[in-house]
């Protein structure tokens, strides 16, 4: 059987992230009982960092010197190039051609090398394995690697930390001191690396709440992985349908489908329409901003969606906000009501 | 001489605070020496909700039990109506005409009373005291009190344990562990409750970072007033030039004036196409979103205007975003490019 991440290895990824990760709040969502942490507020806009830094801070010395590669479909890619220059680490970044050029841009002012492939999983994997061949760069895996999965797990002991204090603000009036016993914890599933990260805090630490993954409808292959006891493909043009960039891996890894079987209790959709309507509210009721894919635990909850316990004062849902790399001209269209569908 | 608040009233405002207000991270500006304090994650889009609830929840059970008045450009107002809700207390909001409707049906949507009055400060002292005259409500100022100001001051208390802690992100990459030295906080300035309050948990627990107050220069009226060595109104006609709403408020208070005389260094301003430039760069850089009056500290430390201190990775500048309550057509407006000046 797979060996699973230990809460210990997240615990150990949580020091070294001090100071390097931003500590992000529990911010209530106006008038629900949703809870959104915002991972958007990281400094790469997105979770990954968290990932990214462990595993390479994970490396020996040696390794550091060759320098690092990564394939991703753009917030993996800035995160690697990221903390590749924190620690002062070289760092090629292979990246679909079709990544938005918003993800692009940030990956090369970190002085990190671009190298472009086309828009399937094969593709990029294959350009990394060339860069670790040819030049003996340590490949930093986007989700399917235990470093990265305890990096992201950082983000379940940080609820579970909030959860237990007095300071977290929910909206139940009448309890404002009281703990709070969350009813499920929302993640955003791509590749599965920040859900079997968190999966492993939570379990471990607030056994009473569901970890529950989200998808987009268009790109729902971890959700038929959980039904059908088995990693499933979806083809590239498939997942390629969502507005949801961040989330158009077409299969969840080994190490991540192992711990998902294992610790997650279900995995539930969200249509096109949720999705971008949760990027609006977030940015007007709750002054969050989000990518589509960022959004869809936000929208699960708030839509209430099939699979989704009820929300109450007294058991209000944890909801990840993943990523807020959104191009410009995408958040003025959703902003303005005039996207509620994808057409790019 | 005016007695100033103390530190020991700051400290117990946070006590009551726990659990109604969120403990907002600082936030690093990405690609800047810039960290943003994010007090539009409050529940109610701003930093107010601090002195509303610091203020009521100080009253006595008699007059709790009769209501409390609020007169308001708008935040205020808002934060009181919330804070009266969560503390079970009737509530009468005094808001000027022309205050923005995604301010107004917030605090009825709280359930408060809403009375209606020509925009200028005169008008809103009057209508809340023939309130308090009328009916008994305990009046909740918006600036000029101690309760208020020790409550904006926990902002203060958490800068100060947020640069003491190795868990602060910055963007210095050589010292990604070391102790942060802000060399200044900045901070918008409307009647001053905020500045005051930050300036005494600063002075006393970070007293190598300056506190300096922003304003609009169509809204200078606090400036005027440091310089001067007392309080000076401008007209309201003038104040009503800015985009900033929250900000047009005539003439600093006088408990608020001592404060700023003894404990800020400078006041400096910037213009309306700084302000703008920076809610749209808050949107699209660090994902935050900010009414305009709101991101006047965040323009000043990103413009370096004139009286900041350079920042440097060494010796960040901390900016306070202090609102985001910004009408949705306005955002768009902003996000578009279309808006770098006032025309409403």
């Amino acid at each position: 059987m797979t060996r699973l991440v230990s809460l210990d290895e997240v615990q150990g990824a949580a020091s070294r992230l001090a100071g390097v990760t931003v500590r992000t709040p529990l911010v209530p969502f106006p008038r629900t009982n949703v809870l959104v942490k915002p991972e958007s507020l990281q400094p790469t806009g997105a979770f990954k960092l968290r990932g990214a830094y462990a595993a390479i801070s994970a490396l020996s010395p040696a390794e550091r010197q060759h320098g690092v590669v990564a394939h991703s479909s753009g917030n993996h890619g800035y995160a690697v190039a990221y903390a590749a220059g924190l620690l002062g680490v070289k760092a090629a970044i292979v990246v679909p051609r079709n990544a938005p050029p918003v993800k692009t841009d940030a990956i090369v002012a970190c002085g990190a090398e671009l190298v472009l492939v086309e828009p399937t999983l094969d593709a990029r994997v294959q350009g990394a394995q060339r860069i670790v061949e040819e030049r003996g760069y340590a490949l930093i895996p986007p989700f399917d690697d235990a470093r990265v999965i305890a990096g992201q797990g950082t983000i379940g002991l940080e609820i579970a930390e909030d959860v237990a204090s007095a300071n977290t603000v929910t909206n139940a009036v009448a309890s404002a001191n009281a703990p709070i016993t969350p009813a499920a914890v929302l993640v955003p599933v791509s590749g599965g690396g920040l859900i079997s990260g968190i999966a492993v805090a939570i379990r471990s630490l607030l056994p009473s709440a569901a970890v529950i993954g989200v998808e987009p409808e268009l790109a729902a292959d971890a959700r038929d992985s959980l039904r059908r006891g088995t990693p499933v493909q979806w083809p590239a043009a498939d997942v390629g349908r969502t507005a949801a960039d961040a989330l158009r891996v077409e299969r969840v890894g080994d190490l991540t489908f192992a711990h998902i079987r294992e610790l997650v209790a279900d995995i539930v959709t969200v249509t096109e329409e949720q999705m971008l309507t949760a990027v609006r509210r977030l940015a007007l009721e709750a002054r969050l901003i989000s990518e589509p894919g960022g959004a869809v635990a936000v929208a699960a909850a708030l839509n209430g969606v099939g699979g989704v316990p009820q929300a109450t004062p007294e058991r209000p849902l944890i909801a990840i906000l993943s990523g807020g790399n959104i191009a410009p001209d995408m958040l003025t269209g959703v902003l303005s009501g005039k996207s509620t569908s994808y057409t790019g």
